[in-house]
């Protein structure tokens, strides 16, 4: 399969580029860049030498169609949905990573994003592209949003239970704590080492974080009630993962066995879903590297409540690791390919 | 004042020496160590040399009631119970800062700390000390029970709101954020730098942690109905602080200005709580090496749902920089003394 | 005594203001920040909160003479030659963190800086603020040029063996390790958490970095034979300290007991300088958050080479601290008055 | 080739691990370790699950030569000479990553590890695994003494200039920042997140290292003079990654370009020895969980001297890592085979 990358200078970008060079099935033929175009990935990333042999390009100098099947776009909000269109008429399939298609409901993309979306006809056509979810929709996909990554941390342990009726919809919370890559190659004063190595904070607290909406819309679609969360990023002096806490009110008398019993139906030939024994919690450092989501629990009893921890990495199954699964199952190759690594542990 | 600290080892006891030699009033009397009995402070940590002039001694070869006023125990749990009682007959106060004394209620210690408590007679009159409700107690107090650090983090924010009726009993959540250095000096794997860097990690989820109780009796005692919390505590790669994201639900129509106005109530003249103003958060490195306790907050409209954030730094506001408050009222001294300093930002 | 900070907003500026606040005897009557002028302090710092009450100033709107006796200018190399003139007119002392006066031949600067020097009438009478070896000169000055970090590390320890003339001139290698707090406050790419943690690096090898003829000015003086060093920085994942590593070959048969006797004649009075006892050896640890320089040493027998390894935290001995050290002397109080803290260990 | 390996518990085993699980031709076939046999793999280290499907054996409960055809052994030194005879006489090959077999001069060995050497008759027969230097040797070869970290990252970038004559053999000293994961998985207090975080220390100076004799035996075979090296160790406040600063004096006049044309000679065809461009410097983070060698350098005119910087990942280039391209040259596989992957950057 040839592919494109497209905003190979941010983390995602690079992250991609990290994978498919693993990936025993995948070429990759074509790296966009309108700000390095011209210079080889070596030059401008220097740890890319004797990895990478591959030169920048720009958009307009390639005949897309011609020289790959489907181009990975990792551009930031808001440009993704007037730089897709154009390349899915030319026949090339799309992987998207930002926010642009995730959202069916384009007035909850207007109302969240504050702008106008530019490319609405698109939204039916796009699907979703968590694989868990969505493997046969994702096979004949021409336009793929991939999840952002909050939501796969969140949607995946959340989901199961809430389709199996086990815990209630109303009142579910989710406490996530990312890594410093979350917010991208920015030079800004709030993501310099000095302000970020020992200290923890939250942000765009009460709700007020984009991917509110996207993991909203989603687990609704599972729900008998429309499902409100209550989301509370916070950033973490690490380089990457993300852990979600989640808390759900437990439906009536619902046991330990009952979860692992839901969770194993719906994931036991998941290969990147791994549920932990009892006793066992997730960390970030497990995960580091991988396109894993790794997924512990304990009931609460007296309050009747389940405290579910999940554990992925921002950049793989947040990001990066999850377009190739999505991309894997479109070329019908194994779901796995190129992601049996070992990740970044010890 | 003459002092004493008792367990000068563990970071806890090291705190309270660094406070107490920025002290005016504050004269360190007598080190005790059964481990480092004969050693001067300096050579077993030579980061107090022209600092610290003191021998370590043992309690045995000490005649307590002549060399000092008050002694800080930072002492394992179970190890106080014992300790503490021969020297309050010797007329000398005891402020603890281990969990042996923070429950009134005895059986609540031997199911949670699963050992028998030997000294139920100190529990009626040890006082629970946290000054910002228990100040005129802790002043003619002999035995002061220090806080735990989750505890302080929680109780703080949570306090007022349950008291003034704004939020809830039922259904509280803490989600809290720890330092390293709340494992104390051990020599464990877990806490080694290569599994603590770059990982995050929940711990005894489903309120099994033992700070679940302290928390639940003190709030219940402002609360008409008994408190059940759901506590979560995690461990971050950072050496000092606490952040707790605290959720609960709002007592009908309550606004940020009434939960403003009923913390504004309470801590205005509190010297060492500071309320952020509307849209700016807490983070655990503005409070490193202070005792302060910076609280945040913000309604989740859509769920009618208070999400609060405090940070704290876990060894002073949670654990020697509150015994030193607690020493100052039982001294006379202005509450603040010896704790007026910037912390350790940037 | 009343004292002026301008230069607040970074770091350095912002550990003025820290050492101050827990001085005795110092009154912070003028804090000056174009960038903040009209803003109060604790509104710009939030730390700051409850814990320092002034606002910023421009200094055009300041009768500085009428308000303070000495200021100091924690302003950008190539400001304070034209911001401190005018001042210094005025008849209020100025100690300089700048590099702006630190070398007495401008032609130097001027190779090194790359710049003119507008005030070069003043570098005669600018006198180099590094108060061991300076001490009688900084008492009467007017005008204080505070020492670079990495040279406070490197004269400290090497100065006396060289007046000494127990090592050789030729030869001396100092490989220093910085914290990012070193870089300043400037939101760029190369200081992002991303890009720091995880990662060591070396910059401007090959005696490169302009802190290398201060250095070599220095210690010139105190050596028969003008000094060439060979220094290189390097970048490290802390918030604080320098560590740096010097080698230098012995002049003949000397032994560790020549070279404690040498260190001992010329530091035993100083509180800032701690000689570390045999087989003992620096950390940053133990002097972040002081104003200690600890030296610690060992003879490569096989080479005739001794080693010395110093450690300080480059915001306080190597700024901060040694800029209230030098106003202590000034004023004629003891030394250490305002730092006989402990640091930030652990 | 079928594969095994002993001492899978430590970070070095693990990485080996992780490699060979990447390896398109390597199949691990038996997993040697006394403290786990019996349990899986996934068992002891969660994150290995669905990564890893073996279990740990007993070295007596398996035949080895019926097993594999090569082990490597990843155990502590001193264990290694008395593990290996036995195994090397059932016709298995060996790469052995402990220093029991690295000096060819056992009276070294035994001054320098302070204990005897039970097995010298081998210590003609190992080979010392530098690809780059070894090649043939390593080919038909049954004992491998694989490098340690340190000197890897110091004899690659000496070598070629020693043996060129370009610098003098005398006087070369070498200041090597590591890991944390260069002390293992031992539960050490110097080695706890609490005391390693926000720290730079020196360790083992003047010479002290057990390192030292490997580095100079090796390039004391290049050079007309034996080499007395300075080597300096120091521990970083990172998980993975050695930055090796090494200074030598030029033999008299030599330009930039001679020591490019010496290391192009020497390492144009090296797969892993990249050599950085002028003014560019070697960061840690670029070689992170790769086998690369990066090399930089600069000559200090001033003082004749060149500055080298080279970078490695202990735990790859520095021990796992060499040794499977050891293999690899062993089984006449392409030198690279198993490690083309991109590193953990970012």
């Amino acid at each position: 399969m040839r592919l494109a990358i497209s905003g190979v200078s941010g983390y995602t970008g690079l992250e991609i580029l990290r994978i498919l060079l693993n990936h025993p099935r995948a070429e990759i033929s074509v790296l966009i860049s309108e700000t390095y175009a011209g210079r080889s990935a070596a030059e401008v990333f220097p740890y890319l030498t004797n990895l990478v042999d591959l030169k920048f390009e720009r958009l307009s100098d390639v005949v897309l169609e011609e020289r790959c099947d489907l181009i990975f776009c990792a551009l930031p909000h808001g440009v993704s949905m007037s730089y897709i269109p154009p390349i899915l008429k030319r026949g090339v399939k799309v992987i998207d990573l930002s926010g642009d298609f995730r959202l069916k409901d384009f007035s909850l993309y207007e109302s969240w994003y504050k702008s106008k979306h530019s490319a609405k006809d698109l939204l039916a056509e796009a699907v979703y592209g968590l694989p868990e979810i969505n493997r046969d929709k994702i096979k004949n996909a021409s336009l793929i949003a991939n999840p952002g990554c909050y939501p796969t941390s969140i949607i995946l342990p959340v989901l199961p239970l809430l389709e199996a009726g086990l815990i209630k919809a109303k009142g579910i919370i989710a406490d996530s704590k990312s890594a410093v890559s979350g917010a991208g190659r920015k030079a800004e004063t709030s993501y310099m080492y000095m302000e970020c190595s020992e200290d923890i904070r939250a942000y765009s607290i009460a709700s007020k974080h984009r991917h509110t909406p996207e993991i909203e819309e989603v687990l609704s679609g599972f729900s008998k009630e429309k499902i409100k969360l209550t989301f509370t990023p916070h950033l973490m002096p690490i380089k990457r993962g993300i852990l979600s806490t989640i808390y759900a009110e437990l439906n009536g008398d619902v046991s330990m066995s009952d979860i692992e019993a839901c969770y194993n139906s719906k994931y036991k030939d998941e290969r990147f879903v791994r549920l932990l024994g009892r006793g066992n919690l997730p960390r970030t450092a497990d995960v580091t590297g991988t396109n894993f989501c790794d997924i512990g629990f304990d009931i609460d009893g007296r309050n009747n409540r389940l405290i579910i921890v999940s554990a992925i990495d921002n950049l793989v199954k947040g990001a990066a690791g999850q377009a190739v699964q999505n991309m894997n199952i479109m070329a019908g190759f194994p779901e796995e390919t190129g992601m049996t690594s070992i990740g970044f542990q010890p």
